[in-house]
């Protein structure tokens, strides 16, 4: 495939007349960046990597505009909601054009069930206009939600809070409809829906522009946070996994984080806390409070704050900002040696090998399991922080989790595929060739189509050929 | 124990006066009894069991005043609510008083998540009144939620309509509060959450009078039937172990009934099948039906029914009334000679044993599955259908299930453990002799009170002496 494009940016800004456009050379590298920089391997990589121009559509007939020119003059285009990615997902590798999709942000209809919106729609506000309308809300959301976009989260995430009810993202039914423009002479507008959906869904933005999206919605209940100390990581485990499998009890958030994570990086949290402890990390519906609290007095776990009682809320930020990603972003602004990896633990024996690691590694990787639903099943996934000496070790660590029958997925490298399944998605790559003929859109984050012979056995790192380099 | 009560009835009757009393033996008799019926085996053990007397309470302050001069007078007292149970639990085995619920109705407090009602009320009507309140209805409801009392559902039910999305009654979370008046002196009011709800919960009544129940609601969707028809019926038992998996479909009920079942007996749908044809039931929110639809186009399933598009829905009762108790009910109507028992296929094995039986029986034990939640996992409880030949035969196909590993739940005993676990209850024995020293409630439904000896190794049935003799 063409990794060298025309980019022949005066044409495209000659076409682009009355779109805001922005070439301000430090506003367009802020708006070419992510959360890269989690991974100290992507940062190496990806730190000098910018776009040439910005470009924010206030519509869909602008969407198709940008598209349509950017097509004739070979401008390669990533599109954006607001950057909160950890993979460099949202990084214009081969630089040309950000599609900057925060203005089209309006929620646009409300019904018993399910919400459309524009994909822009920053998922807290999205949240706010349901609950204000019908006492609604998303199923799933990242714990980013004050920040990331529906279509950012849809086009790059995977699930998040609501996970331990619903599933993720990928699952039927967790996505009703996707509006999505392709990357074409004459753009079309398709709508997606059932397991057309997966065409684009974590597709980073490869295969198609998403331009509005149909989600279902659930109940919007007062949700209160608590969180649990132990004494004994494996305790806390062992409560998580039984709170996750009591059927009747509604909760929205389940995790755990190991000492001395909690106590020495939940800095608001801390007085809280005591040195040593481990937390589970819990979410639930206000009316299950009573019910919780039963089952938790049947554990070792002792209960070290709620907010349905706590005097003082004040700067304490909810349960989902200590949970998901935000545990490790929590470590790294103290620690910033720290960084991190996502791991499963498959059941029936996932106590026993989340036991076997945790001895294994002790405090060089300290565990943080966010409990979802995977395939019917109470599975815990792990986001566990490691206290990173070198690539070398952190290739080591991963080895040995799969060798426990852990499979990882790699957070510290910026393809679809070394990040999930290694393997070629043929849905995804199928939909590429019939809606981005050019390979223009967000180039070098799709190993099929750039390089259809790589070895996903071997255990090379992809490097795309068309990588900007740096300066 | 005690099981010559004095029962004297004139003394009792002197005492209640203004309360509502029916001495009419015919209509007492009509209301000392329940589907027991269904078991051939409890039909010639329960046939000629009635009560003395009937008296309808109209509020909690009558209630006492009843148990109250029932202790006095040694007068038996079994509660009812509207006598839908399967096991001969509402029937009154030593004569006494039949405690009719039926009048204490109300719906008292509706608030986000839960409900406040007294226990007479019908389920259907308390769904009705909560979704007009709010879009909200409870969790779980019986298949016969049109005719059912809540506090019959709690005190002899076990989950149903909702249980493949909450798991069951027992499941904490599932029942929040309940009031309890006990049998003494001076009959005493408890206020049960938590724990302690198991003392009185699926306790037929045996050890307290529920006055009050606080239940948890979640969102009333519009629910849309669909039957979707399978050749094989494994088949259509591993489409429903994938639809049930499926965690981002809204699923309210999820059954399957092998052929030639549902051609033969849902004689009202008739119409919508061929001969010959097994079904998944399956009831699904309105906003799920496009996952649900694209799901199913991937099984060997075709959707013969849908309530959504059907052109005529006058006379079709709702799916829920085709499955749980329900289907061996128009199984029964057509042969009368038809009776079921109530197994469970124990993950993550359950599709093999299924199969194992399906095959072992053919036609004599036609397949019925409830696919529920259970500890976590999505677990299909059998109520499959039987062709009743001898009683010794029906003994030999439990032990031939639990020689499968598939326990069976004996609805054809009326005692507790029998139909149970066959074991001993601690916490509702304990209960019992606090709130009902002289063994008033229910006589002989508790074989650990009547007789606490019996050995539940043995294969023989418990014979309760105070049942009344036949005249
Ligand atoms: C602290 C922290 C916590 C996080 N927690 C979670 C979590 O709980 N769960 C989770 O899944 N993720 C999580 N993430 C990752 C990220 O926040 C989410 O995926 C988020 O939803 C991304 O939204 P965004 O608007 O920032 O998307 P961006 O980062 O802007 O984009 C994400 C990807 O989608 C593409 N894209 C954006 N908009 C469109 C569109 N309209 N059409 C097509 N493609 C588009 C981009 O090109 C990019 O490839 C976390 C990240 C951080 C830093
Ligand atoms: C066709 C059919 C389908 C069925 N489907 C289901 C099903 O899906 N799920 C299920 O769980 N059951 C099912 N059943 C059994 C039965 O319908 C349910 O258990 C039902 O909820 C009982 O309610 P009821 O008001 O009829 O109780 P009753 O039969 O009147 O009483 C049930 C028991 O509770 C006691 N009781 C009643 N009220 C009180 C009170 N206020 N305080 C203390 N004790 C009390 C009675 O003494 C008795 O032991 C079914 C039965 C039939 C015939």
């Amino acid at each position: 495939m063409a990794h060298q494009f025309r980019n022949d940016l005066a044409a495209l800004k000659a076409d682009l007349d009355g779109v805001a456009l922005e070439e301000n050379p430090a506003l367009v590298k802020q708006k070419s960046r992510d959360f890269f920089w989690y991974s100290p391997v992507l940062k190496a990589q990806l730190d000098h990597i910018t776009a040439d121009l910005v470009a924010t559509p206030k519509d869909e007939a602008e969407v198709i505009r940008i598209l349509k020119a950017a097509f004739q003059h070979e401008v390669p285009v990533t599109p954006r909601g607001t950057g909160t990615g950890n993979y460099g997902q949202a990084m214009p590798l081969s630089g040309g054009l950000i599609l900057n999709l925060a203005e089209m942000n309006k929620v646009k209809a409300i019904f018993p069930g399910r919400v459309i919106a524009e994909p822009g729609a920053v998922i807290a506000q999205l949240d706010a206009e349901t609950r204000a309308h019908s006492g609604q809300e998303l199923r799933l959301h990242p714990s980013t939600a004050k920040t990331a976009t529906i279509g950012g989260f849809i086009a790059g995430g995977s699930g998040g809070v609501g996970s331990i009810r619903w599933g993720g993202l990928r699952d039927i039914g967790n996505v009703l409809r996707l509006r999505v423009v392709t990357m074409e002479a004459e753009p079309r507008i398709l709508e997606l829906t059932g397991w057309e959906l997966h065409k684009v869904m974590h597709a980073y933005g490869t295969n198609g522009i998403i331009t509005e999206v149909e989600m279902p919605l659930t109940t919007a209940y007062d949700w209160v946070d608590v969180l649990v100390g132990f004494d004994d990581y494996m305790d806390a485990v062992r409560y998580a996994d039984g709170v996750g499998n009591a059927d009747g009890l509604l909760v929205k958030e389940l995790a755990t984080v190991a000492a001395p994570i909690p106590y020495d990086y939940f800095l608001r949290h801390q007085k809280f806390l005591k040195p040593g402890q481990s937390l589970a990390i819990v979410t639930v519906a206000a009316h299950a409070v009573d019910a919780f609290l039963a089952l938790t007095s049947r554990s070792k776990g002792e209960v070290v704050f709620r907010s349905d009682t706590a005097e003082d809320l004040k700067g304490i930020p909810p349960n989902y900002e200590l949970g998901w990603n935000h545990t490790t972003l929590r470590a790294i602004r103290v620690d910033p040696s720290i960084t991190y990896l996502q791991s499963m633990y498959p059941p029936p024996h996932h106590i026993e090998k989340i036991e076997a690691l945790t001895r294994l590694f002790g405090d060089e990787v300290p565990g943080h399991l966010e409990f979802v639903r995977f395939d019917g099943k109470i599975t815990p996934m792990g986001l566990p922080m490691v206290r990173y000496t070198t690539e070398a070790r952190l290739e080591e660590i991963i080895r040995i989790h799969e060798e426990h029958g852990c499979p990882i997925f790699n957070p510290h490298r910026y393809t679809l595929e070394e990040g999930g399944m290694k393997q070629t998605d043929e849905t995804q790559l199928a939909f590429k060739r019939e809606a981005d003929p050019k390979g223009l859109l967000n180039p070098g984050k799709m190993i099929a189509w750039e390089d259809p012979e790589f070895d996903f056995t071997s255990t090379k790192t992809f490097l795309f050929p068309g990588l900007q380099q740096a300066s």
